[in-house]
C-alpha cells in the first residue's frame, strides 16, 4: 500500500524528470504516512530527500520507514547521495522498489546495510521497472528509448498510390498523437516525411512540453520553407552526415537549428551513431513518426521498445502504396519482432495498438 | 418485445435456411404468447406456418396478431404462399419486420390490406436486415454474400519472406475460423494458397455444416495430391476456364469433384461470372480466404460484403512478404473502402477485427 502510493507519486515526475528516473518516496511511522516526495526534474531535490524534509518535525524519523521506488542514490551527482541523507535522517527501515541499474549511482543498498538499518528490495518490482522503462533503457541499452508511432490502414499500408497519406485517421486519434508527443522528449520522422507531408511535429496542447523534434536527413534535403521551421528552430535537431552541404548548414545553425552529424549506414544515418548523440544531448526518449523506410531501419535494427499503432477502418490495394514497415521481410519466424503485452482498443472511428517489443 | 423474440426464433435458422431467408414469427393473444415457429431449412414450412401450426386450438388464431421478422410470402414457391395461410387462420393483425426484397415472393402487405387485416411495417426493421444480409444480397446483387478472412501480422502481411505464411495466429483464432466456416455456405481460396499452403478447408467442429470448398484455379494448375481431395470431393467447387485440361477436368469429375466453367477476366476467374453461377448452385454465402491477389481482386471489384480480419502481435519488413490485398492502391481516398460499422476485441493472443463494408 505505501509503495502503491510511492508509485503515486514518482508518477507525478514522470515525463518530466530526463535523464532522470521518475521516483517516489513516503515515510511512515507508526503505520503512518508522515512524509512524501517525488523528483520533479532534474538538478532538483531527489524523492528521498523531498520526503524527508517534507517532516517538519525531525525527530519523528528516528524509527521510521522508507517506501521508495527506486534504489536510493549513492553518490555525488548534481545533488549529494540520497543514501547518505537517509542515514542522517536516522530512518531505521528501507524499502526499495528496485534496484538502480545504474552502475555509477548504485550501491546504498549494501551502504545503508552496513550502517545497521534494514533494507528489503523488490516491493512491487514490476510496477517499479515499468515507471522507469525510459531510464532503463538509457542506462543498459545506452541509447534514448524508441516507440514506433504510425497510423495506416488495416492492411498496414501508410499511403494510398504515390504516397499520399494525410488524414488515415479521426480527430480522436490526432488528439492522441498530440497528448503522446508531450510524452516523449523527442519526436522523429526521415527527410521524406517532410518532403511529402511538410508537418510541424509539434503538440497542439496547451502548456505541453514541446519535444524536440529530429529529422533524418542524410543528404541535408530539407527545404528551408519547410513548415518545422516556422517556429522556435532551437528545439529542430538535423541529422546529417559531415560532408553535408556546409553552407546549408550554416545558414540552418545561424537560425538556432542543431545540427548532429552522424556516420552513414548505407545510405541512411547510422542508427547507432544517432543513439549516442541523442543521449549526449539528453533526448532520453522519441517517439519516431516515420515515414516506411525508418520504420522499416528502426524495426530492423531491434531498436524499438513501444509501438502506438493506429489502424482507420479503411482498406485499398498495396501495390504503390507505401506499407508501415519499409525494410525486408524477415525469411524466418523467428525474426519476426513481437509485442511482448499489447492493449487494443477504439479510439474514435479508429483502432489504437500500445505495446512492449 | 414481441418481434424481439421473433427475431430470437429466427436466428435459431441462422446459416441453415440458405437459399431462404431466417425468419421467425410469434402469434399474440391478449398480450400473451400463443404460438411460435421459424423457418428451419428451404423446402420445409415457413415460419407463420410452423408459428400457426403451433397453436391446437385454432379458435384462439381468431382476432389474433403475427409479429413476423420478414413480409410473408405472397407467391407458390416450394410451398404455398404465407400470406393464405394467415389470411385462413383468421389472424386480424400482422406486424412485420422487414419488406421482402425478392420481388417474387413480395406483396402479402397489399394483399392482407386488402383483406381487411391491420398490417404494420418496419418493426425492429434494422435488426431484421441484419438477420438476413445474406438473403438481401443474394437478391439485390444477384451474388453470394462475400466475407473477406485474413489472418495477419501488424502490418498488414500475410507472409513473411517467400510467401511462408502458417501459423501467423494464435489457437483461438484458428478455433474461430472454424466457427467462421460454418457459417458459410463456402470457404474460397485462390490456386496459390492450394499450391503453398495445402489446406483442407473444413470445419474441425463436430456436427458443423461443412461449407463447399470452391478453388480459382484459371488454368487447372491444382495437383491431384493436393490434401483438399482427402475427403468428401463432391464438396469441392473448382472454378476453371473452359479450355483448362480436359483430361484433368474428366478424372476430377470422377472423383466427384465439381467442375465451374467460368470466363476469364485478364489473367483470372471472372468474378461477376463466377458469382453467377455460384448463386445458381445455391451457395449464398462465401468465406473467401485469399491469398493476396484474391483478396485484392475480390476488394478491387467492390464484391465485399462483410471482413474477418485477425492480426497477430507480430510485425516484419514489407519487402518480400505478401501483403493482405495484392491489388493496386486506390489513387484517390474516395476510392478507399470502409468499414461502415466494426467491432474490434483480443481473441487469445491476436486482435480480430470484424465489419461490414
Amino acid at each position: 500500500m505505501f509503495m502503491k502510493k510511492a508509485i503515486e507519486l514518482a508518477k507525478k515526475g514522470l515525463y518530466k524528470t530526463c535523464p532522470n528516473p521518475a521516483v517516489g518516496a513516503v515515510i511512515v511511522k507508526d503505520g503512518k504516512i508522515i512524509g512524501k516526495g517525488y523528483h520533479k526534474k532534474a538538478g532538483l531535490d531527489h524523492a528521498e530527500v523531498v520526503a524527508i524534509k517534507s517532516v517538519s518535525d525531525k525527530s519523528l524519523l528516528n524509527g521510521a520507514t522508507m517506501y521508495v521506488t527506486l534504489e536510493p542514490c549513492n553518490h555525488y551527482g548534481k545533488t549529494p547521495p540520497c543514501s547518505l541523507a537517509i542515514l542522517n535522517s536516522h530512518i531505521k527501515r528501507v524499502v526499495i522498489g528496485m534496484l538502480d541499474v545504474n552502475k555509477t549511482a548504485s550501491g546504498s543498498v549494501q551502504f545503508l546495510k552496513g550502517k545497521g538499518l534494514d533494507v528489503t528490495v523488490g516491493c512491487l518490482e514490476e510496477a517499479c521497472c515499468k515507471l522507469n522503462e525510459i531510464f532503463i533503457t538509457n542506462i543498459t541499452k545506452q541509447r534514448p528509448f524508441y516507440a514506433m508511432k504510425a497510423a495506416m490502414l488495416l492492411n498496414g499500408c501508410i499511403s494510398i498510390k504515390g504516397g499520399v497519406s494525410r488524414y488515415i485517421t479521426s480527430t480522436e486519434s490526432l488528439e492522441y498523437v498530440h497528448r503522446l508527443r508531450s510524452r516523449y522528449n523527442g519526436v522523429l520522422v526521415g527527410i521524406n516525411t517532410i518532403l511529402m507531408d511538410d508537418p510541424l511535429l509539434n503538440c497542439r496542447i496547451k502548456r505541453c512540453n514541446q519535444p524536440k523534434r529530429i529529422v533524418l536527413d542524410a543528404f541535408l534535403k530539407i527545404p528551408l520553407s519547410a513548415k518545422i521551421f516556422s517556429f522556435n528552430p532551437t528545439n529542430i535537431y538535423i541529422a546529417t552526415r559531415a560532408s553535408s552541404d556546409l553552407n546549408k548548414k550554416s545558414i540552418l545553425q545561424s537560425m538556432g537549428v542543431n545540427i548532429i552529424e552522424c556516420a552513414l549506414s548505407g545510405d541512411g544515418i547510422d542508427l547507432i551513431d544517432l543513439s549516442k548523440k541523442l543521449l549526449e544531448r539528453d533526448i532520453c526518449s522519441v517517439l519516431v513518426e516515420g515515414g516506411s523506410r525508418i520504420h522499416g531501419s528502426f524495426l530492423s535494427a531491434n531498436l524499438y521498445d513501444k509501438a502506438h499503432l493506429f489502424y482507420a477502418p479503411k482498406i485499398t490495394g498495396s501495390y504503390g502504396a507505401f506499407n508501415v514497415i519499409g525494410s525486408q521481410a524477415a525469411s524466418d519466424f523467428s525474426e519476426v519482432k513481437n509485442l511482448k503485452t499489447y492493449t487494443c482498443r477504439r479510439i474514435g472511428n479508429d483502432i489504437i495498438v500500445e505495446g512492449d517489443f
